[in-house]
């Protein structure tokens, strides 16, 4: 099959989806390489951490046709070595004649590779596709680098007129199981769930990533509980499925604090902890899976969050309409 | 253009949209004729009462390229002397070999159009495209014709959360400027435009229906306003501009009952007004149009509407989602 590097990079960027999570602490990378006739002969995506990198695993599938090709990769081939050896060595030995990557490296330990490629006598292209690869599964790894803060997507599933359960706090299920089982996959991706002592009394979650026939995910996130309730030692959270963090605060800022190591974190929580991450303006993307459902009453899925009049309400802009089964999700980005 | 019977019926579904409100209290019908060997000769909708009905339209355009072609048509020819000629008796002098329509007709008075022209020699097909009809511009006057009260769209603009303004009650503008004038341009096909006391005294709209300009549409919906507190013989409500009836009590079905001379009417309500419709059982479609903005606090779009518990939830079935600049657009239907 014959791409043109544009459709190389879509390729690439799709493939490095399947590196989200995994990768952790290294960004999830995705690599095409094309023969000297725009045949693709290797796709790759980032090994989890220790293992080789995008670049070298499409080397490997492409073997001797690499020689003369282009490489296609969505972020800037990393310089240095680390656990694994520079990917620009890899791809000089392997005879590459041209590399086009989306982003550049913004780690400055990593970063250097275009400068070297190009020294090697490579030609090197950069900045193709650059918005939409900065907006996919290198999004929060890029925010990290960025802020040195984790990036926080605040996941809800509600009714359409915006409630999370019904008044007696009943919620099992607002949404169909189509909305369910990619809450579940998505988990498996990211590096921690969030939620409040709230939700955990309420409804005792076990915050697992579950496959559709019910088994756990190989991979979990961690699981954050945020307050300074008890919780019973019984919760299902505190549970040996997965790790479990308790932090003993309400300050978002101290949250996050405590979820340094981590890159991708998805607050899950009740109102309380909802509005507090959106008044202190510490939600990077909002995913809000609406069920064709009125409750009328019921919790509403954000307290109060600093807004008083229109004109400070929390503006945001919308990435995408995807429809679920009955459910439509919503996901937006802070108009910041 | 040649056209098979499928492709012009929704051609003439689409061409009954120009006919919706105008038509009242006919329905809105669109017809095409196909020539004998498939090309369009004349597409036609319902003209305002006492004017020519669709397929008269239609035939009006095709002269004499109708004879032996087909006539397709939303609701079955219509059997009966009004206002105006019955539309077989126009469709058996123009020679038409063949007429195709989605829907019977069932009005009593006007039914039996497919007997008399297959007793003219025409070949009748029925049925076709009939869903996909049943819920275009027609669904409303089929609603009456079953039900025998107007059907009731409840249309609200909120923010992600639910909420139809600020804490202090500010909601201007909480979408944008291309799901407002789709709000007028909608109020501008439909018989009534229902809110309470309530939002008359809070907002003080107009509730007509202006073009992009500003100016208003040359058809207005009857403005109405339902509820028992005084309104101030200022309020914008009460200008000349369209007609205005109101409704002093808070039962639905007594509301209905006052609008019985309507098909389509638009439930714009606060809260209150909505409630009430939801607990009636009486929204028959939602139209929501969600703006990417978080509230957190200020007035949800329904109070209290009968729902304790999840199991209990009102639900609703998706029609469509549609995107208006930065706004989403989600249409449902009850579950009932």
């Amino acid at each position: 099959m014959a791409l043109d590097v544009a459709a190389a990079m879509r390729l690439a960027a799709e493939a490095s989806e399947n590196a989200r999570g995994s990768s952790t602490p290294n960004p999830p990378v995705g690599a095409v390489i094309l023969n000297a006739v725009g045949d693709v002969v290797g796709v790759g995506h980032t090994s989890p951490a220790g293992g080789p990198h995008a670049e070298v695993n499409a080397l490997r599938a492409a073997g001797e046709f690499a020689r003369g090709g282009t490489a296609v990769v969505t972020l800037e081939p990393c310089n240095h070595t680390g656990r694994t050896g520079p990917c620009t060595r890899a791809l000089i030995e392997a005879g590459v004649a041209s590399v086009v990557f989306a982003l550049a490296d913004p780690n400055p330990v990593a970063s250097g590779g275009a400068e070297t490629l190009t020294a090697a006598g490579v030609h090197v292209t950069d900045g193709l596709d650059a918005d939409a690869v900065a907006a996919g599964p290198l999004r929060a790894w890029l925010h990290r680098q960025r802020s040195g803060r984790p990036h926080v997507t605040w996941k809800y599933a509600s009714s359409l007129d915006g409630r999370i359960a019904a008044a007696d706090g009943t919620s099992r299920w607002i949404t169909g199981p189509e909305a369910r089982a990619h809450v579940h996959s998505e988990r498996a991706k990211v590096d921690a769930v969030i939620v409040g002592t709230g939700t955990v009394l309420a409804d005792d979650p076990w915050l697992t990533a579950r496959l559709p026939d019910g088994s756990l995910a190989p991979r979990q996130p961690v699981r954050v509980v945020v307050g300074e309730r008890e919780i019973p030692p019984a919760a299902r959270i505190l549970d040996g499925s997965a790790e479990t963090r308790l932090v003993r605060s309400h300050d978002p800022h101290a949250v996050l604090a405590a979820l340094s190591d981590l890159g991708d974190v998805v607050l899950e929580g009740g109102p309380t902890v909802v509005g507090a991450f959106l008044s202190a303006d510490l939600v990077d993307r909002v995913t809000a899976y609406i069920a064709p459902v009125i409750l009328g009453s019921g919790p509403a899925v954000s307290a109060e969050a600093g807004v008083g009049t229109i004109a400070d309400a929390l503006r945001f802009r919308r990435e995408s309409v995807r429809t679920f089964g009955p459910d439509t999700l919503i996901s937006l980005t802070p108009d910041r």
